[in-house]
């Protein structure tokens, strides 16, 4: 048989899987992504719109965060790394101590996108919840469901498909990379209409909140169409779905210990899960450079430069000062910060998580609620959108 | 707001829009398809393969009827004319007849692949529905469900999108239709993935037959691949979906009075709810010619042939007895013959839907029964894949 589906991994677009705001576990001090650097002066005008308005956001979030329905999720494609911890997963955990009502898909349909076989996705989806209680999602706060459980979303697809054009889906960002890194290979036709299921994910529960990457706004742009173009057709009067606000947040790339972005399917990464000897063998492997002499310069010093953004993200401290402390003492004093660093800033999700794999409780049986919950808000807004669209027979 | 929609309608693969096999309403004589003239020369080697198979067919279903589930349905556009019931409606009466179970999809959702508005879809079905049960569709023995009713038939969209490519879609012969009629307009997603969502109403229910005309069988073959592959990639060991089979049907053209193809949207067509006085008033405003003497040349006097083909369908007769019969007494009273012929063969269908009008029941309440079915298929069918997928996780 010949297989159809494209060479290159993709990124869930729900999942920016290394940008980093400046976050703490739950329980540690936070920092909030407006603390972060001003942005780079080569940024296009659309994204500083949406940097302005997602400082807004967080300031409305604070005053009210009932007033807000956030959609959240990844592939499940193993356990989670520190990427997607500092990209992630620790903006959700702040989101949800804010008091936002936080749903989290695990997009395992996204899995066949760009892979043949989806492999273990039990024991991945697993791990995956582990992580996420670890790092302080709360199961009984945040909805947690599987995309394939959810049947009335998927549905929605259908008539989501029919507002919008082939030649609008081939120029979506993710579809024109898959064709560049493609080489030729078939793309298949889940590829191609994944910013519209990505819409029907985000659409069903009436999310007004998406947190992206940058890289990430174009796709929610999609989202946004496609709801304007429902109310237009299906519900002139009054709209029905909400365009949801992207809300950004700051983007440090978290490099591997090869110096590539971190990535599982890479090997170079350093799960959450990690113990402090894993830690420090990760730590150690992490490329550097001769000058003993310890700089923060990320364009002519990548490696350095992610030590010392690690050691900024589980400090608090700015990279530039941790360079400073470090100084002429090299590589190896860096490494050495950088490994306690790790070691402490993620003791307590260490601890969780050791707890809760010692538990009875099989994670496993946390989607029951959340798979529940998820099929009744779909099938509400599902029976709305066939009585808007004269569907309802009954 | 920019519609992203085909300019020209299309037909449902599913439902052959005028493809007639020698069939009479339920109660009435009634002739098998394999009955009908020979083949004509210049079909391809591929049609005549599948002619030859559904004979073979043809003669299971008799002897074993209850080895056969057959998926079949329409595009709720308007109530039936007399080009559905002689190309569809009458054989799925006959295959119910002769003990096979049939499920029968009104494809809603299919509407809007070429059009904005779904417009009175209520109206449209109930109407449709009291056609079927006139014509002899049984709604107690045949699952007549509505296509937006069922989530768990259309989240198989999904995983069969994963095996398809987008350059197969494009090769699709009514997607490949629709670029060449669209005259530069954009064709929408629903339309490219058009033949998915078939094999999704295919496969749910596990059918194993699908009446289509000569032309549909593209449409057939893209449904299989997908069997196949899914089965290659996620039940190598025991393949779960079967690959359907095409049962062809003859299919001669039926006209409208001003001799192009029947159809609702043009205002050409013969209801099957037509009374006696509008069945008379059609057929005096068919097209013939300057010709007295009646012979039957589809090529040649194609609004003749027309007339002798719609009178050899109500009698039984062939079209050249009943050109000989006529002979010189020329369109005048070849038409008489004509709406004669109609109007008896009508008259059972004609007297069963008056029936059901004056009934209090609502039609559409038919429905409930069948969605309840097709839902309790599709769950069942859906608990499995996501079994197979390994997306099943309680």
């Amino acid at each position: 048989m010949t297989t159809h589906v494209p060479a290159q991994p993709v990124t869930h677009p729900l999942a920016p899987s290394t940008s980093a705001p400046v976050l703490s576990p739950a329980g540690a001090k936070t920092a909030r992504p407006d603390d972060s650097p001003p942005a780079p002066t080569h940024e296009t005008g659309s994204v500083a719109a949406a940097r302005v308005r997602s400082r807004e956001l967080e300031d409305q979030i604070a005053q009210d965060p009932s007033a807000f329905r956030v959609l959240t999720g990844e592939r499940p494609t193993g356990a989670l790394h520190i990427g997607h911890y500092f990209g992630t997963v620790a903006n959700r955990a702040r989101l949800q101590q804010a008091g936002v009502e936080l749903l989290l898909v695990l997009a395992d349909y996204q899995v066949i996108t760009d892979r043949d076989e989806t492999g273990d996705l039990r024991g991945t989806v697993r791990e995956i919840l582990l992580d996420y209680q670890a790092a302080g999602i709360d199961p009984e706060r945040t909805t947690i469901f599987t995309h394939s459980a959810v049947p009335a979303l998927n549905q929605l697809v259908l008539p989501f498909l029919s507002l919008v054009s082939v030649a609008e889906l081939e120029r979506n960002p993710t579809v024109k990379d898959e064709v560049r890194a493609g080489g030729g290979r078939a793309m298949s036709g889940l590829m191609l209409t994944y910013p519209v299921h990505q819409a029907a994910d985000i659409l069903f529960c009436r999310a007004n909140l998406v947190p992206v990457g940058q890289d990430q706004l174009p796709h929610l742009e999609t989202t946004r169409t496609l709801a304007r173009r429902f109310n237009h057709r299906f519900s002139p009067a009054r709209p029905f779905f909400t365009e949801p606000d992207a809300l950004l947040a700051p983007s440090p790339t978290i490099l591997g210990h090869d110096g590539a972005k971190m990535s599982k399917s890479r090997g170079n990464s350093l799960l959450i899960s990690a113990t402090e000897d894993e830690t420090a063998a990760f730590v150690r492997r992490c490329v550097t450079d001769a000058d003993r002499h310890v700089t923060y310069d990320p364009e002519r010093r990548p490696g350095v430069a992610n030590l010392l953004t690690l050691a900024s993200l589980c400090t608090g401290e700015t990279p530039e000062t941790v360079a400073d402390e470090i100084g002429a003492r090299g590589a190896g004093a860096l490494k050495a910060l950088v490994t306690e660093a790790l070691v402490e800033y993620f003791r307590p999700v260490r601890a969780r998580r050791t707890a809760l794999t010692e538990s009875t409780l099989d994670p496993l049986s946390l989607l029951e609620r959340g798979n529940a919950r998820a099929n009744q808000i779909a099938d509400s807004t599902l029976d709305d959108v066939r009585e808007l669209m004269g569907t309802s027979y009954t």
